[in-house]
């Protein structure tokens, strides 16, 4: 029987209920499908901080580098905010990203026909919405240097090289190629120089795939298209910041931010988490929607395990569980039959497996 | 009778279109109120680049500033998009705004009642909605230096002062004592230096005005708030790139950037312009809905020449229009009885006052 070592980051907030969550489904899925699934877990975050001093202790590092893959919940809250700059859970997040080489954020927006109605916008602007969004995740703005704030001035940069664009730009071209053959790179060209490097170095790389077309939209005029017209995007790929806005965007035209999986992949260990975060006020009353994270370990089997027959038995479970009325509060107002808690929508996901 | 110099700067695509009709407005309404209007035309963006070779000729930047308030259309096309950097139309709006020290970007997002069903959002959700967007507009990374792009590796500098911070968010203090006393300043704290002191000195700031509510909200979120809740807002400050993402997704929260106006303000002659852009694929036909540059030349006339009964008469008139169920081709499906080209919707708004 095939096994895989499989690192767990709980993180803080909704974070362990809902790696829990995702845990149940993934035991039921693997035992169903004749594999075996080892778990380890590490820390990071407001937990690792209080635990060892550290938002990423070296351990979590080594422990996720020797996993076949990671499942990851979320991390931040109010309590560390104040704390020094290198000390914030977010700064062990951005490190642990760094550290693991994830370039390339996947973060899908498919709508389920069954919450069509949750989503703000209209449900004939976003019905069959399928967009993938992939942000480079380990360069530009986030990590570019120098940095600083003295307390009367403060500075970032944002900087990309020919190579970070190109690894960015084949992994969007490689999923076009599975899915509707289309590619908008998202920019700044008409005020950046960065951008404009971008737009560049994304039209070079598209002549390696001729079957793939190839459009570029400014920012600001992207943030408005998604909310006009979702539909007409297939794969979306754009740099660290854009990336992080646009897909917070893209997450309110599906309807609920609860519903999100994403996949950071590199050439080592890759990364599942929900893109919602730890969300501490609503934290321990079991109300948290625990199918992004769920969703996210499907994208786990089927990227980094290749379990693809497992990944879809996960997502035709979702799917059921949604169909036949199963909502957590957040989506309670959503066609529910009965408003269930994070740990038993987990328990039905587990069952229709 | 008072006699003000107005600059008139039409630009390239649809410009000189809407700002002919925001023209008939406007001598309507003076001559409604007993003041009369100069116009002297300038130009600037790609108009400039073809008669003069420069985007931004300096007479336009004398002329505007010997001015008491500049009306603008918009700059760009196509045609001028592979000039080198320094010789684009943006380049030319980049160093006008810099030059006429704008520093205050005013856009707000109102629903027009009558067109609450133009948004892809639902009625409900919107109906309401007043938001006032005020961007940082000459600083961040749009004119952040060290910037370059060698072909290998391309970056620019987001940076801001103290000083800088201080004046824009006072601007929004200001704006808000006038308002509903909040204001959300939105950033990205938990990643950036510059936020981080973005965010501290808004705290100072608002310790002078003890009764405004000051809130922080980061950037991803603040996206996904304007589409889930955009009502939740009262005046949202930020930095210039946050601040063109955000207000393009208010502008599809209100339903069409043909609607929306904006007001760039500094210490010396403020800039009008509607926040759209020059739409080259619809220019010279007719169709461009002339009403955001009509409302922009109503905050004109209330905020730089402070003629509010004449920008009240034009407000009423804008909204009398599209009760009466004139649209022009961009707003034909919403509620319209008939669908009016851009020189009959400037007849008639200017006949109504
Ligand atoms: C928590 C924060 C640092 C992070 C980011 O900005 O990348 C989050 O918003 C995300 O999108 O994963
Ligand atoms: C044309 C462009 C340079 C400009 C900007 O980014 O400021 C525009 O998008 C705007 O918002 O006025």
């Amino acid at each position: 029987m095939k096994n895989y070592n499989i690192s767990i980051i709980k993180g803080d907030g909704i974070g362990p209920e809902i790696v829990d969550e995702a845990i149940k489904v993934l035991d039921a899925v693997s035992y169903s499908c004749g594999f075996s699934l080892e778990y380890k877990e590490y820390l990071m975050g407001g937990i690792a901080i209080d635990v060892t001093g550290e938002p990423l202790p070296n351990e979590t590092v080594q422990g996720v580098l020797n996993s076949d893959a990671c499942l990851f919940g979320a991390i931040g809250g109010e309590k560390w905010d104040t704390l020094p700059r290198d000390k914030r859970p977010e700064t062990g997040l951005l490190k642990f990203r760094e550290a693991m080489e994830v370039y390339a954020n996947l973060r899908p927006a498919i709508i389920y026909d069954e919450l069509v109605n949750a989503s703000t916008l209209k449900p004939e602007v976003i019905e069959g919405v399928d967009i993938m969004i992939v942000r480079e995740l380990i360069g530009g703005i986030y990590f570019g240097k120098p940095r600083e704030n003295d307390g009367f001035k403060a500075y970032n940069t944002m900087v990309y090289t020919k190579p970070e664009i190109e690894r960015i730009g084949k992994q969007a071209f490689e999923l076009a190629m599975k899915r509707d053959k289309r590619v908008c790179s998202v920019d700044k060209a008409n005020v950046l120089e960065v951008s404009q490097l971008w737009r560049d170095t994304m039209e070079e790389v598209a002549r390696d795939y001729p079957e793939v077309e190839l459009s570029h939209m400014y920012v600001d005029n992207a943030a408005m298209q998604l909310v006009r017209n979702p539909k007409q995007f297939d794969v979306i790929v754009t740099g660290n910041i854009f990336g992080d806005i646009l897909s917070d965007t893209a997450s309110m035209v599906v309807g609920s931010i609860g519903l999100l999986p994403s996949a950071s992949t590199g050439d080592k260990t890759a990364i599942y988490e929900p893109i919602h975060g730890s969300a501490p006020d609503i934290a321990g009353q079991g109300i948290a929607n625990p199918i992004a994270t769920i969703e996210s370990a499907a994208m786990m089997l089927r990227y980094s395990l290749n379990e693809i027959e497992a990944a879809n038995k996960i997502d035709t479970a979702i799917k059921k569980a949604l169909k036949d009325g199963y909502r957590t509060k957040d989506l309670a107002a959503y066609d529910a039959k009965e408003v269930v808690t994070t740990s038993e929508m987990g328990d039905i996901i587990a069952n229709y497996i």
